[in-house]
């Protein structure tokens, strides 16, 4: 297979052009797909994956070994590696977005104009959807389910070290599309490894690709943003803060400080940083601070942070900006509502910030003034996820104010059109 | 003014950068600031446009001389020119503007989780807008006006031949700001004739622009969709099609193709292609074809069509594919609705396309699976506008399927936000 790279890129462009095709006009058939068919197919899809789970194990693990011949850190084997219980989680997926209601055909406004006309607005698929995502092949079969489940087409396109455990999964998917007779291109996975057919799709194919979602780390997701000729879902940090108002209790600021940053640390709305008010501090700084360090959070603070526990590190002014995706956290004393607001505008990155606070007032404020694609009062930032929102299934989180905004689940995957109905009105 | 080039671009960067700072911070002025404030604002605002019509027109009249001295056609001479009426229309469009609901903050989803949390999804504004137009001042006031009303700070940048009509313009929306207490920088103007303006404005100047969105010819908005590096409202072609079905109406589908093509055949909504199903071509097409040549429409038909009517010109291929903004129509004969809806997905531009039928089922074919922004049955294609549509007003018609499709007013304006109201919940 040594063939010249001109022809080789040639071969590339031509395959890769040739599943846009086949995608956009999967894509027609997708978008009048009836609920029901493609509720077929996601429980055939995840009947299939059960039933299949020794061949993806099979699959999976001639990857791991590949991964770990090749060096890779336990953490990459990890998100790599398949076993029974996340092949049933992958199955139990299928089922959650199975279970949603059909985003597509849903009329959100309705209006009749002077006129006589009646004006409907109703939602439609995007098209076709790219999505290019690392090691964890799971991401597979959430990102196939929830583009059929809201009638888009799906081009996948998985890290290079998944490539077997993908086509294992997606030949699962390819399954279930063709027992409820829907057309097989409307999930296709990349058919290489070859590293320069994600270049292909962020050129978006000649039109032929609608949206881009990258899944993955920093360096991906910045790839796709500056190369991506078409619209793309992107989740960039997640700097999330966590303001502890004069007005709050202790003990709720306790439960919502450790579970915000200690539940899970690594992921997305984990907080960041720290904010409390000055008139809190005397009762509240020393407990706070004293919880999170017992607790295994290394905690960086300013001089008054300092001053409230011997083993609090000292804070730089990078520290604000960090999403540390790990037990650190960055805490600072601020003069009140508006300079936790002030600080959050400056050093935050819009994603997920929270206010602990009994007086409404605050709240209130707080929540129209952080400009984030989610505020909460009295509660845990670690609940900005689709699940959680009740979205059954997210396809990842949007950190742009464009389309969609947080969680992205299959809503947030159409777009609309609007119907009008007339007697024959004409324009004066 | 002979300084070198490198140390006029360095300027020209230093200003664009300092316009999108001062922007930013008046953004976040705007987000927070009640209808009623900027409602004071768009008062006062076409208060100062009708009391300074001697001065708008004397500036207008330098900008008219010199294009016409330069050369310029009278068509570009009459989009610049202003008068009376012209700057009475642009007032009474502000005052259309202020009497619209304010989107900001409208709830329009709210929901309680099982664990108690309250979501609440609301709408905010999308942050700096930059709008890029060509020689017709009263855009300015336009998009002035619908930005400050969704809340977003706006940077304008017209044409340098309008350059004196804009700066006379933006002084009285300037003043109307500042009698509202509201900030300069909520509406500023690109205070120079440089060119190289426009590509600085398209970087996104360092994240500081969030949206933009081009008013004018086809060229500008192949430029801007080509260099933007943030997200564009784009207008393309405006590729129409009436189809007139078996079960048509004759005395309607006259009135509704000729209004569709002839009211004002340059429009973005005006019917390109006229499909007529075999049929009803022996009863419709030959009294159709030979209405909108005696109305003075040029049409271009195939065989079928040629056969009606002497007077037919033969079609080409790229005739069915081009947006011709004259009075010049496409016409064919097709097999049915089969035929019409592939045709118009083949060459329509996915923009606003209509059925004329007294069959329901055959209408609820065609709106749902024509994938256009706008579909109409027994409804001319020239209601495709913001104002038919009871926006009040629009910025412009979008042709893409991301967060606004067709005609965007100031709720497509909006991004939004999730509110959550929680009484101290932690994630499990």
């Amino acid at each position: 297979m040594n063939a010249p790279l001109k022809a080789d890129d040639t071969d590339l462009a031509a395959l890769m052009a040739d599943l846009a095709t086949k995608a956009r006009a999967a894509a027609r058939v997708l978008a009048l797909a009836p609920a029901e068919q493609k509720n077929t197919g996601l429980a055939a899809m995840a009947a299939a994956l059960r039933a299949s789970a020794p061949k993806l194990l099979a699959a999976n693990a001639e990857d791991v070994a590949e991964a770990r011949a090749s060096g890779a850190t336990p953490a990459f084997v990890d998100r790599l590696a398949l076993n029974d219980a996340r092949i049933e989680t992958m199955a139990a997926g299928l089922d959650v977005v199975r279970g949603l209601d059909d985003p597509v055909g849903k009329v959100t406004e309705r209006w009749t104009r002077p006129n006589g006309m009646t004006i409907e607005r109703v939602r439609v698929p995007l098209g076709v959807a790219a999505v290019i995502f690392e090691s964890r092949p799971n991401v597979l079969a959430d990102a196939g389910a929830l583009c059929l489940k809201s009638g888009n087409a799906v081009i996948l396109r998985g890290g290079s070290d998944s490539f077997r455990s993908c086509q294992a999964i997606h030949a699962c998917l390819t399954q279930g599309l063709r027992e409820a007779g829907l057309p097989e291109a409307a999930i296709s996975l990349v058919p290489t490894r070859d590293r320069a057919a994600v270049g292909l799709l962020l050129s978006g194919l000649d039109g032929r690709i609608d949206v881009i979602v990258p899944r993955g780390g920093k360096s991906l997701v910045a790839r796709v943003e500056a190369e991506a000729r078409v619209p793309v879902f992107a989740h960039l940090d997640g700097n999330n803060h966590v303001f502890v108002d004069k007005a709050a209790s202790l003990d709720m600021a306790k439960t919502i400080v450790l579970n915000a940053k200690m539940r899970r640390p690594g992921i997305c709305g984990a907080a960041e940083t720290l904010l409390v008010d000055k008139a809190a501090a005397p009762a509240q700084l020393k407990p706070l601070v004293g919880m999170l360090i017992d607790a295994g959070c290394e905690v960086r603070g300013d001089t008054d942070v300092q001053k409230a526990d011997a083993r609090v590190t000292p804070v730089t002014e990078d520290d604000w900006a960090t999403e540390f995706e790990a037990p650190i956290i960055a805490a600072k004393v601020v003069g009140g509502l508006d300079e936790a607001i002030a600080h959050i505008e400056r050093y935050g990155s819009h994603h997920t910030d929270a206010i602990v606070t009994d007086d409404a007032t605050a709240a209130t404020r707080f929540l129209n003034e952080v400009d984030s694609a989610i505020v909460l009062h009295n509660a845990s930032t670690q609940f900005a996820d689709g699940g959680e929102f009740g979205f059954g299934a997210e396809i990842g989180i949007a950190t742009g104010k464009f389309h969609a905004r947080g969680p992205v689940g299959v809503e947030q995957l159409t777009s609309f059109k609007y119907r009008v109905h007339g007697t024959g009105q004409t324009r004066p």
